[in-house]
């Protein structure tokens, strides 16, 4: 049973569907005779949401990982109801930090005043608690194992976790020296062995294996493992799908989590790449498009790049000029020792730089076309704070005649506690999406939503959007994209 | 000329006049038999938006004091393009943190991608360059004396804009030594003699002068002056129009800040608290709903507590459960002096602590319904800092499986230099309001905004909305809001 | 045995003794005939130290709070050699933050470069593992309970010492009401009845009663409870060692803190007082004067407040002019519970606005007699951070040419973990005077250290020191003094 | 006249000689038989420091630089006692930052306590307004123009200075590209041509050309240029006095600012390294012994290294084990620019991260002989913030039980008006040096003190050391030592 009932003319609930017709109002501008000429236009939209939730699977590459294994004791502990002591009072599981679970959206106005739900609740979606995971990792540690590596979760909590994940092993996964920095070659006592092709075929047969075995309806698989290094886009070898495709069985250079995106969308599987490197290469996205899977990404937008975009959307917005933007954070788990390689630093830097540009376009009474501010983005290994990151940006702005304003901040961020969560509603989402379709007046035929699903955008740092249009950070009208698709 | 055109049936030009139809979406929940029902429906409404901008001038409680000599001194060294040079180079005039001037909305999208536009240029309205000034102020100080001691404007520019303002000398004003710091007394030498009674009536030619003798069509009146201790509402006092009117007569315990509204409100101008005390007793609510005259406050949202808005709305909006905010500001022009005093304090300190209420509030996945964050609030008078206000926060807040994320800023913030454009857009945006009519479908007559002019609740701390409408503190709201009606 | 040996004709081990001959060179500065005259003077001292160590008893008044059960924790876990699994690995017990335990001294220069050794091996003491604790609380709580309450220790370690904590009960206190704030009622179920000389007199009793049951050679008692608010100096009731005892005997007004450091004075017992109010009163120190017993405090300086000597201390040291000291403190323990009634605040406040005086004082060249940079200090009670004590301070300082030098500082301090190692060092170091005494040539008869410790400065805010003598609070010139007469 | 006279044994005043007995107490440590002793020694000095101050002439290798131009113009402006207008009012012309001009030392004490004097006051010393200034730059703008260019002085500062500066114009100097950044090249408009040895000898006749023109009686040479990448220490190359004369003979590998060090030597003049760069190669210090010249360096230490040693030794020194230390700073002047280029980014870097060894060294207790903290620096250009450096740092520490304590810090330095007080001292001191001899009972022969300068380690941050002793970078250990000296 729906949580609420919509009565409107606009939408019919079925055995199956929820069918919600939805105008979507947008305005053309064009310049006639020096004359900018402003039109508002509609498209009526109706949007049809299967109501049966399947059962979900999850692969992530990376399991083994700080957010792999994090997440897959968050979603154990909550099935649970585990709780556990810590010097401040019991601590009971949760999914703080999922906009589906934990944020919530203005349904209307009631008798007593604005009458807020969960996100959850707009449209029926998979409950994290019943996702059923598995995964690939180069390592061999089994979760709990890992776990305790990861030095993430309160102690006491581990130790009720321990005999339930201790069984959990990650398949071998793939493993390209070249991609990732060399420190990581120590961990990697769990790779494949075989030609490229035999390898993206093993990673098919784990997908259908873990489908079979665990009877899920569906999987989706999702990258949390190291940042690669950029590949480069080269005709004739990962332009198209064919070209890639070939390029695999030659055993050319394709990346591994290119070769996941491949074996996967192969296998009918969306696939979302949680790290800034460029997994989709042209080939790729050919080939979603082909099978018509769903692929997302690029980047976990969790800590201080969603404040980033908060506060320079703030600053601009509220007219001021912010000219220096200065981004320092270091950290001490896997993610920092691979980052502290200058090819995989190069693909986090690329990824974080992005974020403030729309702002500073969005403001040509304050920006000049070529004008942007210094943005400087610096991550550090510092083993002794682990998986605790800390971000210390500076933000200087020019004010009213001659004025400075500056704002620094320093934010303590728990990297994977903060990333599970996004983990989790990257999934859920994803599952949401492929049950909706629609229609509009001019194009009567339901269809599914374009395999690049940019609806995931607000949970990105680099949001991967269909060719030609264009890439909107600032976080308020990501978050309201999400709320109109959803309403 | 309009530097665009809306080509659409919804909106039409005539000489007088801008047309524009619009639909106003709300949506209705009520419980019926323990199904929530959600309803939604639309209002009609047409807006009517006279084209002819009036020469306006506004007149300053306080005009001595940082922000009346700045904005007076901004306003002019624009007028006349000044510039002037630092060790950093040449410094030009201009609007930089104001909404209006400075900040941009998205018309549309154009061949080129989406189309920005200067709020400002959305509907006709006054240009801050055409604003004249005249004010009171219980210090004699001619203005650029008082910029002088304001230490907030470059020398260089100071000396340029000396011979201007030495010209402009505040009217003697209102002082009851009871409601504001008594460190201030040293301060007052340029005061209203005579009864009560006598003084409004004083406060009320003014205004006449002023107008007559400037030839300007409108005055706006605003108080930037010290902000007052809290006055007791009590029935018979100060609770209906008619007894406030009596008390001024009598002579009895009414605030100087309510006597310049009654003045205001008796002349016909609108009337704009820039502090935080409660100058709007309902009495004073009453008379402007009677007069048809607006009012609006309260107390200038600039620095720390804008920027609290957004971060609060970011961590809650995001499914982090903040558990306590803290905030420390001190500052060293002549409202931290008075601030110092407790009373004072105590009516900044109601002000500022309602900012986070309406977000907690709207997150019930979070918060029961007897949960809040701690908030503590902290002003503090350091001489040295001057006009530079420093505010510093600390943010915690639970993030999934008992973790924490702490985010701590320091904010320099000029105060003057940020407060300054946001009384102009006060300014700008109560005057189009005044030149906004609308009808709806249901009551067809065209009528005025409500006396009390919510849509200035962006710019303030603690908005004053009519009764029964709820405060809706959350910043991008607001601004939403903003944009909804100009649009 | 010694861990190393004085070859030296300056110092002589015997049996029972250390003797050590030391030089103090002074210089007296005098204006003479418009000429200042500096004349180097050197007093030789024999410093004569018994090496037999005693069982050295604790008694801690506030037994029950967050710093008693911590340190009482503390000494335990290391006595068993405790350790514990948290997320980051296993912790072991430490005194790590103590002066004497952790921290090192240069001996000399050896063949592998300067040799330091830690300050506990300079002379024989009591080693911290070897202190018996005992003391009063108005908390009933047991000490296991009261620790709990505290949330200072992981809760893995609480669970290792609850049965060795549950059985210390704290003995019922002393409580008037009116010295400590109103929020501290409902913790108060463990109080004493009866006139205040009977009172006094319980508390003699327990001191000898301790020492009995426990048969340990010495009992220091030391004051960690709530902050009082000050006292009154008032001719007649407390400005003598008489009239202090009789206004004990017809129950005027006396604080909690005078009435335990008077019963411990007449024990025989040093008294040291860890919180800021004016415990000392004229008439307690001339009965510790009499008595010959140490008395020592005020407050002890653990966080923030060193840092800050530290920092005023090598800006101005460095030929800076810091002209802004701004300190905002909030913390949620009963310490910022007790602090945030009005009266308990302002003693604390006055004894942390002290510490940067000798600083300013010893530039004249930066500083003239009137100049001293605005200094404020703030401290609130915000519940939700608990012992994690935050310290978020700001200098600004003047430099070259008009510039200007801002240091920005956030500290998170656990409290208590903070606190307890001094307050071992403070007791360790006391009971070392106690077997101290000297001779000089002009005074060849030994003699004990001034009933007035002044050694113990270094670890306290507000120095109590013998009359006549300057506070000396730069805190690296404290340090050398404690290594001169320890060396 | 002197400004005290010291009465005593062990100070007499000649006409032309200050004479000071001095005994510095030593200590040796050993370990005999299994046991640790330690005896005290003394070595009695006397010191004769010459009372005749010469003219002194200061010359700069990167005059035109922010260092050279801010140094240059406080001199000036001191010496012409200027003032000018401010927003927040008139500034004058001062020497702040300079230990010599702006700190104290305590003489002694008088009747009405400690009595402090300046330390430039304790022995007959260069004041810093008779300093005349000349030097080289590779860039041709005159003093005025560079003094623009650097965007350190208030614009009315400067343009009262102009007409002076304007007339120096910095000499050809040296330009060796491989050795500094390559964005350097676009400055480099003023450079000497020629083979190696013949810029050495123009440097060299520049120098004997300036002391002739100018008429000052003593010459020092300081290198406030760019940071040079390191140089490799190469057998025959530059390991002895001869190899490097005969490479520079030869055109080999040598860095400028060895060149400029070696023309210096050779003329005689003490030669200042205020970079990081290995200025100092072993046949540069082997040569300044021959000739018996002052060596001194490396690096200022103005800012956040100052604050770094202080920090690290205050929490080392209170027991607390320092586990991690991150270091971000931007800049925006040149040397910001330079430094942006990943090899003399090399050179800072070794630098800054050594100031931390010794503390961590003298606490055995703590750390464990393969035990450091993490340690990271990191440095980035940001253009806006000009020559306004920003320095964040963190600093994580283990306190008692497994507590952590962490302090993050955001100073705002301004680079060269910190740095040019140090200029200042650093050239001071090396003249005072100049003037003093000393003997011991053992040699009773007078002599100077060793060619490298130990006694400028206060003010630099890679302290160079007579080979064999020990590095002290201990701040306050650094400073007695000055002390001591001049004492």
């Amino acid at each position: 049973a729906e949580p609420f009932l919509v009565e409107s003319p606009n939408v019919t609930y079925s055995k199956d569907f929820i069918e919600a017709k939805y105008t979507y109002s947008t305005v053309h501008v064009c310049k006639e005779n020096g004359v900018t000429k402003v039109r508002p236009c509609s498209t009526h939209f109706t949007f049809r949401t299967g109501r049966q939730v399947p059962r979900l699977g999850v692969m992530l590459v990376g399991w083994g990982g700080n957010n792999g294994t994090t997440v897959t004791a968050a979603v154990l502990a909550n099935k649970l109801g585990l709780s556990w002591m810590t010097k401040t009072g019991r601590k009971k599981a949760n999914y703080y930090g999922s906009l589906l679970q934990a944020s919530t959206v203005c349904l209307g106005t009631g008798p007593g005043g604005d009458v807020y739900v969960p996100f959850r609740d707009l449209l029926p979606m998979v409950h994290p608690n019943d996702i059923v995971f598995d995964g690939w990792d180069i390592s061999s540690l089994n979760l709990a194992e890992a776990m305790r590596r990861a030095e993430v979760l309160d102690w006491q909590l581990q130790e009720q976790l321990w005999t339930h994940m201790e069984k959990m092993k990650p398949r071998p996964s793939i493993y390209i020296p070249e991609f990732i920095a060399a420190n990581q070659e120590e961990r990697a006592d769990n790779v494949l062995q075989g030609s490229m092709a035999q390898q993206v075929e093993q990673i098919r047969r784990d997908i259908r294996d873990f489908k079979e075995v665990s009877g899920v309806d569906k999987v989706i698989v999702l990258w949390t493992a190291n940042t690669e290094r950029f590949c480069d886009v080269v005709p004739g070898l990962n332009d198209t799908a064919d070209n890639l495709l070939r390029a695999i069985e030659q055993g050319l250079e394709v990346s591994p989590s290119t070769l996941f995106a491949v074996a996967s969308i192969l296998e009918g599987c969306a696939y979302i790449n949680g790290s800034p490197q460029n997994t989709f290469v042209p080939g790729a996205v050919e080939l979603a498009a082909q099978r018509r899977v769903f692929i997302g990404g690029d980047d976990f937008k969790s800590g201080q790049t969603k404040l980033k975009s908060v506060l320079v959307d703030f600053l601009v917005g509220a007219g001021l000029k912010t000219k220096s933007i200065v981004s320092y954070n270091h950290l001490g788990n896997n993610d920092g020792k691979n980052l502290s390689a200058p090819q995989q630093f190069r693909s986090k830097e690329i990824s974080k730089s992005n974020v403030v540009d729309d702002t500073v376009r969005a403001n040509p009474v304050l920006y000049g076309p070529q004008d942007k501010p210094d943005h400087c983005v610096v991550i550090k290994y510092v083993p002794y704070v682990g998986d605790s990151k800390r971000a210390l940006d500076e933000y200087t702005s020019e004010i009213m005649m001659g004025g400075t304003n500056t704002i620094v901040i320093h934010n303590t961020c728990e990297d994977s506690l903060l990333a599970s969560p996004i983990i989790l509603d990257l999934a859920i989402l994803t599952e949401l999406c492929q049950r909706i379709t629609f229609c509009t007046e001019a194009d009567p035929e339901f269809q599914g939503f374009h395999s690049v699903l940019s609806i995931l955008a607000f949970l990105c740092k680099a949001p991967l959007v269909p060719e030609g249009t264009p890439v909107v950070n600032a976080l308020f009208r990501q978050r309201s994209c999400i709320e109109n698709i959803l309403r």
